[in-house]
């Protein structure tokens, strides 16, 4: 349940991310006139964004990733999206550690087709580079196809992800937990370059892996990178709340997603946390215009960029049945009898009848956005909406998709964000050097975190 | 056998790589007063050396790596060596490509405990990130330590290292090739972001991996990145023929390494390469002074700084007994029968005869350098022995190993790259704007290269 008093302390402001993805987060962005088809693979336009979003004091850059694209049967959808062709994160992430100064840097990284001793190498590496701005966003790889890159014939199951990715994070953060802060020496007269007395081995052995440690980098400027989830599961929820500190959630309305921020928040408490130890960051898609209308025009002239060949598999999913042998311009088939996912079935068919909409009106309406929360208007309309989130207890802040980048970006940064700053709900300036300062979290005590053994 | 008739091209231009390394390639380097202790682990530190080889028109930066530093019974000497403090390379050399326009940036990656979709996206987003500056330096781990930070409980044996190697190369060249040159389209108006008649899955099935592919990077700048290898042993050199592009090695004296780089070159031809299609470049540890005499006197200095506790353990493992319980100042004890590495004893014991040499002295000769060439002279006489092994089918360059740094590199660049360029032995300006054109290597004929199924 949510707590109905919900209240947030005086002059506390929103937490922001900018969730970076090639030409934009719709579906059919790269289509668009403003975007720059290929961008995907362009560091300069990584640093352009970088540059903007740090403008925009932006707590920290996101950047999703699959280690697979598609399989052969998927071809005729995929070669219309531009998912195949993204540079690697942790790389892209360094690379950009070198062009700006303040802003976050969080990297996907899988626990289920990873390793934990190149995680914590990576990761620790990345956060030395960025001076204390690296974040590790754990994922146990939702994309089956990952398996078939990896030496695997099928996915790993859920449940199976969920237990390697909990003793995983433990493995990791007891190797960023190899050196004291304080473990280098440096003392050239007595020929000591560190302390044996502050080094420590892991000698993890556990289920999935057994590592000695140490790792081969010292103490990095954060003590650890932030750790940053997005499970929404059972099984998700309780491995963020033992481990996490920023969740990002998908959720399209305010009542769910407050029970969903209650929810988290409570767990936090019962695992001895404290509340504010774990973020909440829903994803949000803001289409900026000078009126709502404008900014829902936008948001159409995209829709109608859906290709048939990528939007009708999408709503057939979502249906349960295959809709191509049906005219593009005609109703939905009479509702095939499905086994799961019939509470989805249902809203599309309401849809369909209630504005009496045709398969092609449907996936345009449906299938742009990618099941994330879309909000066209002004600033002042968006910027109220996002601090009724904020201040009801929906949401920390919010990790925000532009539809197409650059110039969705530059929207948020040239309207939305002042707008933000108007109202005391957003930072003016970096508050410090790191991620976790920038965040308001507290440095996590020095070594021993949780070591399984 | 060596080729007595070797000859240069007219013009032909020798190689160099700047293999950096923490505070100096000697053991202890980061004691001497111009060391910056520490500087392994800082990102600017290595910015200004990238630089400053730069501007050196160094072929390539090199970076060793080891996945683990050592055990809990080698504590006592590890703690006065930097090894433990070090970057990760691949990061590392992300965030150089953005301060950087020419030169190549090789890091190094073990097939060993390291998986291939991982390497081949690593390399192939660190090759568009630099512009078509990336090398991979192909290792099988030689640290056996390496196996217990990996869920192993042994090293894996020689043999089955290098069996993986050739399969692993094979899967990340062929992951490498899964998108044609020109199969991004990025056509708005058809919707078409890439053309699937132009991408290819690997379908790979061996002994040890199974990979369907695509990469999720399209093709890089480069085709592909530069393999780069070291391996000096029989398997080594089949791996390194029938693969690599340049190959690093350990050589001491002229004759030895005339009949590596004939052996070598000879094994290419066997297998169908032309014999400039592996660049063969030993390492050498040059030390500058202004007369001879004051190099080996620089050297000297280092060589002295080398802690007993770090030096005694190496000479120990050279003469094949324990010799910490035997007087610094004395003599080393009669020659204790050995089973290997006989002929590294005898070296010792008749170098100790020779001069009359204690413990003291006798480590302080041989293990700073780690088995490396050191030549110590003038600009003119370390140009001289270089001219000699590169014009007489010795070497087709150098991978220079500064003893400290930054001093070091600051002496190559300003004293012995002049005098190179004075003969006309290196260039004085970059030729191209990636690694494979200033290296004079032919670009690999695009998709296929070889893929086993």
């Amino acid at each position: 349940m949510a707590d109905t008093k919900f209240e947030r302390k005086p002059g506390e402001k929103m937490r922001l991310g900018m969730f970076i993805n090639a030409e934009g987060h719709h579906v059919a962005g790269w289509r668009h006139p403003d975007s720059k088809a290929g961008a995907g693979q362009d560091i300069a336009h990584y640093v352009s964004m970088a540059r903007l979003a740090e403008r925009g004091c932006f707590d920290m850059l996101f950047k999703a990733d699959s280690q697979s694209t598609f399989g052969p049967d998927d071809v005729n959808i995929w070669k219309r999206s531009t998912s195949a062709c993204q540079l690697e994160p942790i790389t892209m992430f360094a690379a950009l550690a070198m062009v700006t100064s303040h802003i976050g840097l969080v990297s996907t990284s899988s626990t289920t087709y990873g390793d934990p001793f190149h995680v914590a190498r990576f990761f620790a590496s990345l956060d030395i580079i960025s001076g204390g701005r690296a974040g590790w966003n754990l994922v146990t790889s939702s994309a089956a196809s990952e398996a078939f890159n990896f030496s695997y014939d099928a996915h790993v199951p859920h449940a199976q992800r969920y237990e390697r990715a909990a003793e995983f994070v433990q493995v990791v953060m007891g190797l960023w937990e190899s050196w004291d802060a304080d473990a280098f020496l440096g003392d050239k007269e007595q020929g000591l370059y560190f302390d044996p007395a502050k080094l420590h081995f892991l000698n993890h052995q556990g289920k999935h892996f057994k590592v000695r440690g140490p790792l081969t980098v010292m103490r990095s400027p954060q003590n650890r990178p932030v750790i940053v989830q997005a499970g929404q599961s059972e099984d998700g929820r309780e491995l963020a709340a033992e481990t996490a500190e920023v969740l990002f959630a998908v959720q399209q309305r305010i009542e769910p997603a407050r029970e969903f921020y209650a929810d988290i928040k409570r767990r936090l408490v019962e695992k001895g946390r404290r509340p504010e130890s774990l973020l909440i960051m829903p994803g949000v898609m803001p289409v900026l215009g000078r009126t709502v209308q404008e900014a829902e025009q936008k948001f159409e002239q995209l829709n109608k960029l859906i290709h048939p060949e990528q939007g009708v598999p999408v709503l057939s999913d979502m249906v349960g049945t295959d809709l191509s042998k049906y005219p593009l311009d005609g109703p939905l088939p009479p509702k095939p009898p499905i086994n799961t996912q019939q509470g989805r079935q249902a809203v599309v068919y309401d849809l369909a009848q209630r504005e009496n909409l045709s398969i092609r009106q449907l996936y345009q309406r449906l299938t742009g956005q990618r099941a994330h929360r879309v909000v066209c208007g002004t600033a002042a309309s968006i910027a109220d909406d996002l601090e009724m989130w904020f201040r009801s207890g929906g949401a920390d802040g919010f990790n925000l998709m532009p539809l197409i980048f650059p110039q969705g970006l530059e929207d948020i940064v040239d309207q939305l964000i002042p707008e933000l700053q108007r109202r005391g709900l957003f930072r003016t300036d970096y508050e410090g050097r790191t991620l976790r300062a920038n965040l308001g979290l507290l440095t996590p005590v020095a070594r021993k975190i949780v070591v399984t053994s």
